[in-house]
């Protein structure tokens, strides 16, 4: 039986070979994860606000049914398109047709150092990383007696004002302003500084004016510091250095979260190098009208980590919905080839819309020939990305979480996890007093 | 004003802290985590029923509105009760009274190396590290061709037979008898070996006769393999020797679960040491009749590092109520003596029932002289855990996880994060084939 391999169980890759539930062909969908992520909410869980398992569901789990599909936990290190087989941590596989949907990571545009102080924001790790180092800095602010300490404590950028930078401030600015607001008894976090950083002189740069200009304006109200035409120079654990035109300067902070920009996923490279095609400045492979590699008819790349171009001759976004659309048209056309009928026609994206979330009960979105903002288009949000998880059990949960958060303010999730590192080096770094603050500033709480 | 310092959030601790809010005292609350863990349901973390965050809540939201109370994220290095102080990782701390309440960590009984291969589980760390190889193991056996190596991955060994390795056990058998049910394509997870090991000679040793024996019948039903009167004499990455009688045989397995003895944190022989005192076989500081250390009256002991005595002799076993018990008498004590009144008479232990469950809708419970097993039993003991979760929120989230679970089957918290490493080691080692077996086994997928 013709063997399809997929590689990567995301949006696209996970379409695919639901989409082939009913075809004759036997599926293994390889992922280093046993899970399908649902990443348009990991930032939620950045912040404290989801569970990883909210948004994540074992690939197996989804798949159980379909008998003609395995699930094979493992990471492909190279890809063999000439004798159609792949080489794993773990072996060798070979496939008659392959499905390449392994994504994007984070681009930290040559400066691949700075990824330890400005972490990005692709995997659950990631977002557990920054989860800590959010609730870490604050809990190192407040026994902290060092004024300038104290602020570069309470100083959050994010670099990248696109849809997930825009969501992340939105959400540090909910927590300093609402959550956190009585946990604490030498700070208020409500001065807590948000800096959010674009290169391009709007935030959201895809969206139409009218939308951009509600989401700015929203956003500087929610007390968020909007740098645009703002280049990052330089980050280290300390400090992010700016430039502004001919300006620059230094901006004292602890807690840095790099969401500029993104990059397909090295295994993109290596496929390109073998049907000799090259990548774009993203490292995109080039793909058919048919999502077909080079010269091969057999192998496919979708999603985030292929350049594929729409009627104009403009990339298609790196967005879920691209990616799903691809993966059915991918199963839709192998579907016709086993039952021997003509392919379809090529590619073509239904662009069903777009939208963003900024803060509570705030978002914009464009459908179609609408534009809408606010709280209509807040719960348009909202409908649309639950029921886009895959669980129903997932749905119900998040939705009381997230009613339960957006009537108390609070966010359950903000469990501190893994090393203190970071905190007990900013104690000691203050060693100007070894000893704690209680004593000496206890009128604040008598 | 009267500085209370208490070092830890669990159940005894945070019951000072909060029965202190109407007291003229200043508290400081001091824990190396962020958060307070509701330990009783961790396995259901370690066995992905539920998410961390379900039983975790953080110290500062849950005394957020309690203005004379402080929260501190430190580790205490070391006690001083002479000169009244804490050495905490980040400083000094001084205070006027003391509580200590830092409970306890699993013991190996003198074999600490044991530790990596059979991990513990007092921490939520421990249950996603023990989360992770569980189900890693499964994952490893559905691509390992040879026969023991599959089998030694489908081998799981619980030492210990007490409430937590039997709720382990129990959990085990539901995840392999129905939730991973269709979930795999090269193995039966029905397959799966679940050993219990005890030392004693029945499971659930502190429950009457009659509990012990349902219980034990049910824990065989589950397929559960007991062994009792058996002893565990080595632990390495791949078996556990354990010795029966004069018999001696090795368990082949690569997933091994301690739940066989805990020992107080070892701060508790720090204190007995400063005070003059030596701790019992299991570390733990004796306490007067008003839980206080030695001769000093203003340092408490309370909770699982505490070797306090019923009026019998018999030292109080290491369970909630007991710690919360004795952080409510301590917080009356300190109030009287702020208020000038005469303390209050000696602490006395009400016991008010122990529960455990066993599976799905099967537990054991003993209240007073009542004595009841089955669902019902069951049933109590999901409310009473229910109604003990600190947030109403987090009670809600787990009943609807809960009602998920038991209808559906499902398991939905078993994401597998962390390193990938055993799972490679595993699939490296059996490199008598290094092509995986899609191929190979392709027949009993077609």
């Amino acid at each position: 039986m013709r063997h399809v391999v997929i590689i990567g169980g995301g949006f696209g890759g996970l379409e695919v070979a639901r989409r082939l539930r009913a075809t004759k062909v036997r599926v293994t969908l390889i992922d280093r994860n046993n899970y399908h992520l649902f990443q348009p909410l990991l930032y939620q869980v950045a912040t404290g606000g989801l569970s990883p398992s909210n948004i994540a569901s074992t690939l197996r789990y989804i798949l159980r049914r379909q008998k003609n599909c395995e699930v094979m936990l493992a990471e492909v290190t190279a890809i063999d398109v000439h004798s159609r087989s792949l080489t794993l941590d773990s072996g060798t596989l070979s496939f008659d047709d392959l499905v390449v949907a392994v994504g994007a990571t984070t681009s930290y545009f040559g400066h691949d150092p700075w990824q330890d102080d400005a972490p990005g924001l692709k995997s659950i790790e990631d977002a557990l990383e920054i989860r800590r180092r959010i609730f870490l800095a604050f809990e190192a602010a407040e026994w902290v007696e060092d004024f300038p300490t104290r602020q570069a404590l309470m100083t959050f950028v994010v670099v990248g004002g696109g849809p997930t930078g825009v969501e992340l401030a939105g959400a540090l600015s909910e927590i300093a302003r609402h959550t956190l607001k009585h946990d604490f008894r030498h700070i208020d976090p409500r001065e807590t500084r948000i800096i959010l950083i674009e290169a391009a002189p709007h935030l959201l740069a895809h969206y139409p004016e009218k939308l951009r200009r509600w989401a700015e304006e929203k956003v500087r109200r929610l007390g968020i510091e909007v740098l645009t035409q703002t280049r990052v120079v330089d980050v280290n654990d300390h400090s992010v250095r700016v430039r502004r035109g001919e300006e620059e300067f230094v901006l004292q902070t602890r807690t840095t979260v790099w969401a500029a920009g993104v990059r397909a996923n090295p295994l993109a490279e290596a496929l390109a190098a073998q049907c000799a095609l090259s990548v774009d400045r993203s490292g995109r492979v080039p793909v058919t009208a048919q999502l077909t590699v080079g010269e091969f008819d057999n192998i496919y790349a979708i999603g985030d980590m292929a350049l594929c171009l729409d009627a104009d001759g403009n990339p298609l976004p790196g967005l879920a919905p691209v990616a799903m659309q691809q993966g059915a048209y991918v199963a839709q056309r192998i579907s016709a080839q086993v039952r021997g009928r003509s392919c379809p026609r090529p590619f073509r994206y239904h662009n069903r819309g777009t939208m963003a979330t900024i803060g509570r009960a705030a978002a914009v979105a464009e459908i179609g020939k609408w534009q809408i903002s606010g709280w209509f288009a807040w719960l348009l949000w909202l409908v649309v990305h639950l029921m886009q998880i895959v669980q129903f059990e997932s749905r119900l949960l998040i939705l009381i979480q997230w009613g339960w958060n957006y009537f108390t303010f609070n966010r359950s999730a903000r469990l501190i996890t893994g090393p203190l590192r970071c905190l007990k080096e900013e104690e000691n770094e203050n060693d100007s007093s070894t000893t704690v603050s209680p004593q000496s500033s206890s009128t604040k709480i008598e």
